[in-house]
């Protein structure tokens, strides 16, 4: 059998024994699976921010990769541990909107995991991570077939964060998805949405600035000028060079942005 | 041969080059080796926090993983590095108390770790987890048998600050093991000590607050409401619904906790 | 095919989805690499500190092995990406003086990397890490031979910021290449070329205070007084036993530091 890749994104953090647990869990259960970290760093509870992190990051797995995502604020509640099928690949995640931008762009089916013999038992209240999506993820890289975690659910939790509201015939008012750690600003507005930023004349307000140019790299500006950039997401960012654009234009995720075509 | 786990728990952080350099090392040396980190994280020097972080982890893991703990405040000084056997599995660490958790609940034999030839030459006064710890670890999994490291010892060091000490009748003083990422706090006392919290009233005294109700699970409470819940760990928690518990009551690591039966 | 090692360094974070998106593109064309992080913690744009943590990695790993640098404030710009031998490895890194450590220790030849097709298309302009430098290095960890990626060049970026400047006739000047996580300041003065401070009586100015100290371990000397010892990278460092000696004497990376033997 193959080795089958597992990714894993949490917002555990990497000082805890959490991250390591799940892929003791992993392991055990399929030895030859191979674990890939994509972030643990996801701010704690941020359904939006881990929602974008997946999305940046699957298309560069190969097709049978299964991702775990575990940003769980309602662990021990009610709401479903879920394994989606899209592009080729595997997602298991709590059913609370993590997803929702591979829903957006994939076309995809979601399963309710109830079959609790791939959980470890007996299942905690506290770590699901553990007890739930880590063995149910590598049951699935061990070649247990989809089908057998659970039925076909159509009522799955799907959020449109990652789309800015029309505001006039040429506003928008979108949001920030996502603050990384230089300090780049992704916004949620895409070029595939917003493709001719590059050939006319517009305005970003965010925070205190207007921003009207569109820099081809990073070193393109002065010091202190924030520009907007076609970031690696495909999404427009905002960005000044070696500094963090976040912390000259105190903006944090989840603010609001506006665009106005000029 | 088989591929051998060896897992890696140190106070060394992740912005150095330590942790890579000491992969380097095990994969020189056996180059079948799967390296899973279990935490780098653990507060600088801190041994209860390191046995903690090993006793939450080793039981996920298959058996004759090798366990590398490298929290060592007296690495250049006499103290010996051990090799510990327990539930199947391996413990490679300097002999400072840090595997105490796991001498207090399994059967175990401790080796003093004497044959140089394990060691990376010439060994350093301050890097032993590059020039013993990796080095011993990778040989082990690369298939050489204890007994060739050293012999057994019975005076190794073991600390009990795992167990809270009676004061009265109905009456313990604890201490917190470690708050996490999320800011819960880890109690020492434990469902298997204390069985009946569910069943009785209690009172737990942390920081300035006065804890009396058990939550099943962590949305069952109120915003702001500091509860007990039933951690992951088979120990005793303090959190508080998507906020930090440790912030809330100005608690850290090492502070006193008192419980008292009603 | 044996497994081939493919080591990272960079100043992306852990926080982000930077580094879990190399590993998906690296394992996408060479699904037999084992990947190894060093740090992903150098600070942004730190390439002195970065050249530092590469030349304390290299020498533990196996030949072959594959290393991947990527602190590259030029990102979009025209400095060009670059495959250097060394030591029977291989690096992959921007020329940007990244590996000035390296070619100021090793015999080696350096190949600026031309060839297109180990690219992964469109190349964004923000994000090397992903579009060039890890896909080169799969593809070399999956058996392109080194020619094939470009010609050998020889007006490569060599810094010397390793080297201390002499300043009289028993003075030096020099600096702080890194202050690790436990607040150790590594200097660049090393053993090899001072090899005689234990012999001697000598002084380091390191902000307000002077060390005329050499300690054989971090115990060696009282609560509160900074000393040197031989660091684990063959460099003197300053240290104080159980503190941050980086705190203590309020330095940072890249502050001078003077020698005097007296």
């Amino acid at each position: 059998m193959p080795v089958r890749l597992i990714t894993l994104t949490t917002d555990f953090g990497l000082s805890d024994h959490y991250v390591g647990v799940m892929k003791g869990v992993i392991l055990s259960i399929c030895p030859r699976a191979q674990i890939v970290d994509i972030s643990h760093g996801v701010r704690a509870y941020e359904i939006p921010e881990a929602a974008f992190t997946i999305w940046q990051s699957y298309r560069y797995f190969p097709r049978g990769t299964v991702h775990v995502l575990v940003v769980d604020p309602g662990v021990g509640t009610a709401r479903r541990p879920i394994l989606a099928q899209a592009a080729g690949q595997y997602f298991v995640a709590p059913d609370n909107g993590v997803l929702s931008m591979v829903y957006n762009r994939e076309t995809h089916k979601v399963r309710a995991i109830s079959n609790t013999r791939y959980f470890l038992q007996p299942v905690s209240h506290t770590f699901h991570g553990r007890d739930v999506f880590a063995p149910a993820a590598a049951h699935l890289a061990a070649g247990i077939a989809p089908a057998r975690f659970g039925k076909l659910i159509q009522d799955y939790l799907r959020l449109d964060f990652d789309k800015p509201a029309r505001t006039g015939r040429r506003t928008w008012t979108g949001t920030i998805l996502k603050v990384d750690r230089f300090g780049n600003i992704v916004t949620n507005f895409s070029v595939e949405d917003f493709p001719d930023l590059d050939k006319r004349e517009f305005e970003v307000a965010a925070g205190p600035r207007r921003i009207r140019v569109l820099a081809p790299h990073y070193a393109a500006c002065g010091r202190g000028e924030p520009f907007l950039i076609v970031g690696s997401a495909g999404h427009y960012e905002i960005s000044v060079s070696q500094e963090s654009a976040a912390k000259l234009l105190g903006c944090a995720a989840g603010a609001p942005l506006e665009l106005a075509l000029l």
